[in-house]
């Protein structure tokens, strides 16, 4: 007999779980929509060369492939065998894997776009809450199934849309309850950083090192552009950028300063004030940071690029995103600019379960539990149940008329606050002693109040 | 440049579809919670080994399996061409595929259920929604990735279960304001059939047989049983068994001539006549409808058997379930009987979308759009959109000043009712013009009737 398992780096989510994820992305779908956003759906699986190519080598080694049906067709014997041999040389074949399993959101949106793009109505405004999978190491937060969460507005260059994506996560965070500052940069300042090195073929090295800051400090980051082949003197322009510091006004004044004679550095740091302006002027609290350092990894950024940290819980970004010129010419269809943003609910689950944020009425327990005492008694619990259900109250029976004991250690190990006894006496009298689990309390009441929730 | 497409029988969901999809799994969900059940929700993935051998032979055919990674490790190579080996010979290897998408939901619930026992209380009340994927040929209605939504109560074999489940289905319906039938019978009556025909080692072939009664009619059945081997006087008796007809109660009282002298059949016809009793005496209106032919092709149902019909729409069942004996004795564990329901959720769809009964409200586009009208009256307009944002009300501002033709299209393609007018003239009087896009009704407001929607 088999010892049942899950696969390394999956999980289960019992009910207490579901019902504080639910709460996140409620939450931020809620607020999804009341900024316009419709929500998309795509299967789990793609066709591999969808998705091939798209993540770089060491993605495409990461993606889950899903092996065809039917291949012992004495049939396909020949093409199945050569593309066996393919696979054990490291390439990929379509006579083995045809489909896999979504490595992110960003791809299926953009092929979905590329299908459709003749049908929709642009700006089109879409997010997408699904899990994806990554063949991965598994180890602490990092898991082989995730949940990505992305809101993305296609087919619009205005810089409205950046304004919107800020108060989206100043508005969510507000409402989950955490604290955060919403790191904001833009590409074209990196740009303009690299022009002014003389070194506009060095951005990707200039920008992964600066993305490190964080992690290896300053003279680290100094070290790594030196064995990347900068100059000392190249070095030192990179430096002073970083050294940079103050509110967002100081620093965009120090900027101005540094690269504000560049064309790419003007436009950069124009984007970065009026953003800045238009975020503040609709919400003077949002907690919208310009921070010069910001470079995220993802060469396809363009413009505004943003990051999400918590401020009281040591964690590492939990949302990220930003503006790309290109989202459908890998799929052949051109001119279709957007900007976007994500949610790392997982991330974010630990931080809220970490400072204890999540809401003490989010569950999902019934709110009574009816004894069950006989069988006369049980169908007028049961009568009684099916009123407060036809009035949104969730309740139970004990299913079996078994000691009150074991039904009272059931509400207790499921968190059902309240239990209701509904035995002979209370029948005739048509009032219920019901007694609070934690507090002890207990009560007499009617079948109204009960309903109306009266204790 | 390759067109993109996505895999044959799975589907993209846009968001008029996931809006009304939503709109069923939020209305089963909540009615699933009031009767105490909880969600649970488990990988995409599970272990190949989990799934194999529970289908058939057929189902271990229709498995998607995921390919290991890294297969071209060259220490793995032995280990991977004898697991293609086996491949090719129909064989199923984990050295080739270690994992494998879920089918459905009752195994990895007996799964999650058998590793968890120990922590779990019992009766344990769960339900789950989520995708499953099959490889099977798509045809309509037939997809190779859909969503299946269980609701299963195990560790308890009071009839009452049964009462709640069926309480259930009579409640979502209702709230979709679709007409069903209720359809029940129970295994036992079918074992006692069998025995009365002194064919209890022919129970499935019988059951398999009147299984196809409504689609092939009395006449098939009885060639059926005859080619299977049945004698004419059997096959009399399994006649005049399924020429029962009438209301509950007639159909009752005729079994118990034929059959109630059987220990099965008393047993069997006893638990039918409390079910509806029960259910009846708390929805007196619940439609439920005892079928003698009601069989079920699963083998593992032990007594009371479900199958909900559309009664206005031609569509297979939408939904089914029964009780079991024994959830997880395939992983180890023993003594766990329950009972569950499912509902078609995509059948569901068709006969709502078929009989027009999703409410006209269900939709997720803004109640509002802002014309962009040139910077300043966009910031105006952004400020006012903020507000009503604030009030739950979702809207979004045009993100460029184009002509307003363009405009008004966007709003009438993506169905926003109300589109508004911030200009100079209005920004100075701080009253908006707004115009209803369906009536073409125009109307002045103030920002606090914008507000609360008093217009």
């Amino acid at each position: 007999m088999q010892t049942p398992s899950i696969p390394q780096g999956t999980r289960d989510f019992p009910a207490a779980v579901v019902a504080k994820r639910n709460y996140i992305f409620s939450t931020i779908k809620q607020v999804f929509e009341l900024y316009g956003y419709q929500p998309l759906e795509t299967p789990a699986m793609e066709n591999l060369n969808t998705l091939l190519g798209k993540y770089g080598e060491e993605g495409d080694r990461l993606i889950f492939k899903v092996l065809n049906n039917g291949l012992n067709d004495s049939k396909k014997v020949d093409k199945t065998t050569a593309a066996f041999e393919n696979l054990l040389a490291g390439k990929n074949d379509t006579n083995l894997t045809e489909r896999a399993l979504r490595y992110d959101l960003t791809i299926p949106f953009a092929r979905y776009v590329a299908m459709n793009h003749n049908q929709l109505v642009f700006p089109f405004k879409r997010y997408q809450m699904q899990p994806v999978w990554r063949a991965d190491r598994p180890q602490k937060g990092r898991y082989r199934e995730f949940y990505q969460c992305d809101a993305d507005v296609v087919g619009s260059t205005a810089l409205i849309n950046e304004v919107e994506l800020t108060l989206i996560y100043a508005d969510v965070f507000k409402k989950l309850d955490i604290k955060v500052n919403i790191l904001i940069n833009n590409r074209k300042i990196l740009q303009a950083l690299a022009a002014l090195c003389n070194a506009t073929d060095r951005l990707t090295d200039i920008t992964v090192a600066i993305d490190k800051l964080d992690k290896i400090g300053v003279e680290k980051v100094q070290e790594e552009l030196i064995q990347k082949g900068l100059t000392e003197s190249q070095t030192n322009i990179v430096t002073s950028y970083l050294n940079i510091t103050g509110g967002n006004y100081e620093k965009i004044t120090a900027l101005e300063q540094l690269l504000g004679h560049t064309p790419a550095g003007a436009e950069g740091i124009n984007e970065i004030k009026n953003l800045i302006a238009m975020v503040q002027s609709n919400n003077e609290k949002a907690p919208i940071v310009f921070d010069p350092a910001l470079a995220r990894g993802l060469n396809y950024y363009t413009a505004t690029i943003f990051e999400v940290k918590a401020i009281d819980f040591a964690m590492g970004s939990i949302g990220g995103g930003g503006r790309y010129d290109d989202l459908t010419g890998l799929f052949g269809v051109k001119g279709i600019p957007g900007v976007g943003i994500s949610f790392g609910v997982d991330r974010i689950y630990d931080v809220m379960e970490g400072l204890n944020l999540f809401p003490e009425q989010v569950g999902v327990s019934s709110k009574l539990l009816f004894f069950n005492l006989g069988v006369a008694e049980a169908a007028e619990a049961f009568r009684i149940m099916q009123l407060l259900r036809n009035n949104h109250v969730s309740c139970e029976l004990y299913p079996e008329n078994v000691k009150m004991d074991k039904q009272f250690k059931y509400a207790e190990k499921k968190g059902i606050p309240w239990v209701v006894f509904v035995g002979k006496t209370e029948m005739d009298a048509g009032v219920y002693n019901i007694k609070n689990i934690k507090t002890g309390q207990q009560k007499q009441v009617t079948a109204l109040q009960l309903i109306n929730s009266e204790y």
